[in-house]
């Protein structure tokens, strides 16, 4: 091993990496930010980050709390309001915690730019009320502008590179169009006042691209998910990933469903009754969000367990609970001599603290792959998603050993 | 590839097989017999037959249909008595195949003799009665009498080989001796009369090795797992594995705790409750026989979750189940900022339903490892069990990976 | 007490009573159909029949094996058909009860007469398909037609009285009509040809009322609601009583809810999910029948526990669950100090099961009823519906001390 | 009605009335002066609290945030030091609220004294170390110096009356002895130095009778069962009752047993699994503990359900849960034709917090019958006792009734 090596991996950790969230005071991007200045502060521990498990241990990532945060957000709360309604209403974190974290969350709200409400849902619009005007131009003037606040908090921070993760509420599935197609004709669209070519989640990704860092979608809206957005990425040498986090019951579903594949036991039904409390729960009560966000669910358990069972999730939205998902799941499955048998569970969790390690996370994977220079979809990380650009693998374990595969042989290949 | 190849595989399928189960007419042996019988007739698919999956495909196994099946049993009940009594208290099989069956079921009677009660359980005395007196006049006499048994069996139906499967109600922790530590000490110890030296699952495995059959422990009785017995199986060449079957709620925790442990979440209990209401609830209402189920069923989560969560495991006798088994799992667990989680799940299934076709695959498997002529623990086959000998990896996935890589590989090596 | 009292006991009890179902071939009324054959002959006994409880020993209601059974049916298809379905796909009866039954099914066969289409859904026309034309030349001639089917029926029977039950499928909610307001408007309106002013739910109890016979309406349907109809049934001094019947998680809701009244714990949120793969869930695919049918069950909790809980009712159609029916409820809720704290539970029985049962225990409570010569609506029958007539209680335990002080003071009363 | 009756309601109002806790620095203790002292500053509400509901509004019960707090406590440790505990282990209350109530709870911290460890078990011994010597002469002499120390709280803090409530651990089931049957043997017993006649629960019942107040015992040790203290407390004229507050598992199975009872369900099983990681927990790691508590939760089905169910109760100790008690309760039960059908539950509840507001009723209630005069059991508050002393009836719903009724009736009797 050449004596340099080590060094390097010491300069990766060392270089200082930026991590831009859409939806930057929504729960989880505030739970984020709460997560990074407390590892900063050794007020908390790596339980939940994936990437500091031992197998990435030689991959030399960049500190978790080490990251400077900074986003883009379309309403007037600020990062310490969503963590102070999530310490009330949701009984997550000590005011001891918050207390001591705040001066490092009041840093990372100063870099907290407006986004935009170009190709927002409804549901967004009403959230938001007038707090932001579209005041872009076009679609392509919103990009310039977001793509500049990126640009510019990577240098005012004096950052190696900006991770850009996308955290906004669901929108409603995105209508297919002609100009999906060409970059060329897309453009062109986008440069026309008014134009709904594009949600806006497709915008940010666009944004990021134009601001060369790797654009990350968390959630079930499409961001980079055309074909001429991931055209342009590819030409741009920029890393993507996507879509929809897999942080509870799908997570559950594609963990257990091998149980019955690799038994031969025939799935007749699986059906998931969701029931959240949270901003994303009362944006799921547009039908249209719901169906997009139950079309990313409903992906795992058929292409594992084979066969055409009933599969049904249901999304509900559920006020008491806050920031807390309850899931329920009854698979009744049929055994040898046709007997039918049946498993349920219930899952429990914050849906915030679920998703905000996973955050870090992609932050430090994707840091790491741009460093490398390697464009186009990060496949390796196919275990963080419900809906995994380009990987037809659902089930869980397939996808962690492509996660620790592309260590090794990246690790490997390492100069 | 060599064209004579088809021909060969053509060969295995068509050789004749025998299964030799231990507690013959108990309820898994019987829903096996019943099974194997319903396959025969094509009134019974493979589901629930790990061995029926694509990946086995290429291995020529032999046809489940085709097995021959024969036992020792300790009670005078009859297959066809507990058979009746799967459908009448579990609510089990339809009577249109009992009656299809039944003169299949009465040719594999035919075939069943007399256990001992040598090392057994003052449970299974008591559930025996007199019908079956100690008449062996030694451990080695009983060993020689159930070998000649199987050998008697072998030659009679014109079986290539036959397989011996422990299912014999589940024992106390057998004490250790010092005499288990070589096949000579041993010999002298056997052959005392009324010698406690083993339990009765070790005389039966035993018998298997001196009648040149591989042995499989799907109890979590001692069985092969003496230092002497397996020197003397691979002086023999004898293949085996054990123990306790993978059947339900430990199958779930196998498959399940891996998804804790990849997403670095912090397991801090993991607490089982079973209820069952067959022959193995009440043989489990003795406290050892109980203590020895337990420590096999709580090998799986600490091995995979790591830390020192608290694990609990409780099994009770709930009659009116039947041969249905229940259990109820609740698992804490600790994310990101300290904040604690959880998850329950509740299994409902048919013990005998759920175990028949594994033992059917292992009759499959068996036969295919004994063929090679390999001896020695068959270590590709532990995701068949809750106590893998030689295995220290629990969680199914990987289990399940041996299980392929071993078939392909194997594949590959064949003539 | 007068001599002749025992003897006025067993005449009652000696009594020829008729139990004519509406939707006679369904699951529930073909499951009636064989407990009534069952008891007959002493193959089943009395579980889950409320009628049959100590506190109602002392009204000599009339033997539940002695029912004479019939009923309109819109299908093809009949009791037999129904109870081999019911064995073969939900693991329902024993071959030999079936078996021994049969006989007395075919009697109860030939009492079925063709129910009416007028007021059917879309759902049951689809159902039902080509098998029953509309014969009938409008609402008030199939009223006088079905009428007719009941008096043949008691007369060929030499019934004393006959209880006519309404189990078919469930309606969509029915639209509110002026001409429901007065029986003389309605009169006029059923003489035209294709009026659809009445659902077939209320042509059913009307063609009861013109025979003089109860009417329980066990379904979310409209049935005898209607303020014309029991104008018409008072003035004939018919007792009726709906509607839909509790027997499953509704009936846990209305016996569970108090603890939280009773305890002062405030219920956040009250969420019920339901699956089952029968016929009614077949028709509940239509959303118009899910709102009926959710409407009626959502009833039980708000009432009870005060303050204004989120609840939520969901119906799914999972076909391979047939006849059984799974409810997941989750209860959130406030206890001292602000804490939040949950239940959840889950309900697993046969639909058929529980129902039959309840309906002949109406038979039997309303022919009692009709003995006595009241009319007007069955209040004290409230614990048996989940939406009762006149009735504001809906805690389990206040309707059941409803039923218990009837028949103490009705008891007192008699001659 | 007289004229002068709203003034004697008032001045009851104000009248001033102490709570003495026996374990007055454990969790629920804690929790109880931490909610009066919330109440008396309008941090509260009283939800959670059987007294404050209207049917008792009548009753001119003391103001809850009025009580004054003392008792007696076996360890070192203190109240803010449990509240504190709670806080951050159970995430139980919020520092906002302990900061606020901090000065009442440091004003209650000064009326504790320390208990006796005559009788105590050797689970409680262990727990506090050396911190609290047998300083007492025999068990005469504790009782006296206990009894002197109510007097004295009594008379400092210039109280009207106080209520003696028993929250100390659970107890082993105490031997019976001949001494129990008679006061004058008893006393001649415990007069002696180092009697074990009876254990500590019973020794502070006595103290409390010795200073004329009531005495409840939450708890499933013998405390007042003893008919020798029973028949000192009748001479005196002391009201009691007990035993075992009815907080959770077993409140739920004596609301849901009357659903099998009142539809002629035969209950087969009920199986009930209990977890939890208190001091209470910790205790009932002694089997003898745990044999107390389980017989006392045992006690509710049966009566209710009758026939001989298969009713089995597990209680384990999960150090995780800390404060929370996790409850999975398993019903299996057969309907009409011998249908065997399932339901189960989980109960997540805080153990402290479902258990504070029910004391500070039966000290609310205690005092109300006190002022009366009357003395003997309360039997009209079954309804808050897993164990209720007189008292048959389990079923919650009749034990609500017996509440409401003598409340009633002694209101109409009131002058």
């Amino acid at each position: 091993m050449p004596s340099h090596r080590p060094n390097k991996i010491m300069s990766k950790k060392h270089e200082k990496v930026g991590l831009w969230m859409v939806g930057a005071a929504g729960g989880v991007a505030s739970t984020v930010a709460l997560g990074v200045a407390a590892l900063r502060k050794g007020l908390a521990d790596t339980t939940g980050l994936v990437s500091a498990l031992p197998p990435f241990d030689h991959l030399g990532l960049v500190d978790p709390g080490s990251l400077t945060v900074g986003g883009h957000e379309v309403r007037s709360v600020g990062i310490l309001d969503s963590i102070q309604q999530l310490r009330e209403r949701s009984n997550l974190f000590t005011e001891d915690l918050v207390r001591k974290c705040t001066p490092t969350l009041r840093s990372f709200q100063k870099n907290i730019r407006p986004g935009t409400l170009y190709g927002s849902s409804a549901a967004v619009r009403k959230l938001v009320g007038d707090s932001i005007g579209p005041r872009d131009a076009s679609p392509a003037a919103a990009i310039e502008r977001l793509a500049a606040d990126i640009v510019e908090f990577r240098r005012k921070n004096n950052l190696d590179r900006v991770v850009v993760i996308h955290l906004a509420s669901s929108e409603p599935i995105a209508p297919k169009a002609t100009a999906h197609a060409s970059y060329g004709k897309l453009e062109r669209s986008l440069a026309k006042k008014g134009s709904r070519v594009l949600p806006a989640s497709s915008l940010y990704a666009l944004a990021a691209i134009d601001a060369g860092c790797p654009f990350v979608n968390f959630t079930p809206s499409l961001g980079i998910a055309v074909p001429a957005i991931r055209q342009r990425a590819d030409e741009m040498d920029v890393c993507y990933m996507g879509r929809d986090g897999k942080t509870g019951e799908t997570l559950v579903k594609s963990v257990l469903a091998p149980l019955f594949a690799t038994r031969n036991l025939r799935v007749l039904s699986w059906v998931g009754q969701n029931i959240l409390g949270n901003h994303d729960g009362l944006a799921l009560r547009d039908p249209k969000v719901r169906l997009a966000k139950i079309r990313s669910k409903d992906k795992s358990v058929t292409p594992i367990v084979g066969g055409s069972p009933t599969t049904l999730v249901s999304i509900d939205y559920v006020p008491s609970l806050d920031d807390w998902k309850v899931a329920w799941d009854f698979i009744h499955f049929q055994g040898f001599l046709k007997t039918k048998m049946s498993m349920q569970f219930t899952w429990q969790g914050s849906d915030s603290i679920l998703a905000a390690p996973l955050v870090i996370d992609l932050a430090r994977f994707a840091a790491h792959e741009h460093r490398t220079g390697r464009g186009g979809a990060m496949r390796h990380l196919a275990c963080f998603f419900k809906d995994p650009l380009e990987v037809r693998k659902h089930d869980h374990a397939s996808q962690w050993r492509m996660l620790l595969d592309h260590f090794e042989s990246s690790g490997t290949r390492q100069p």
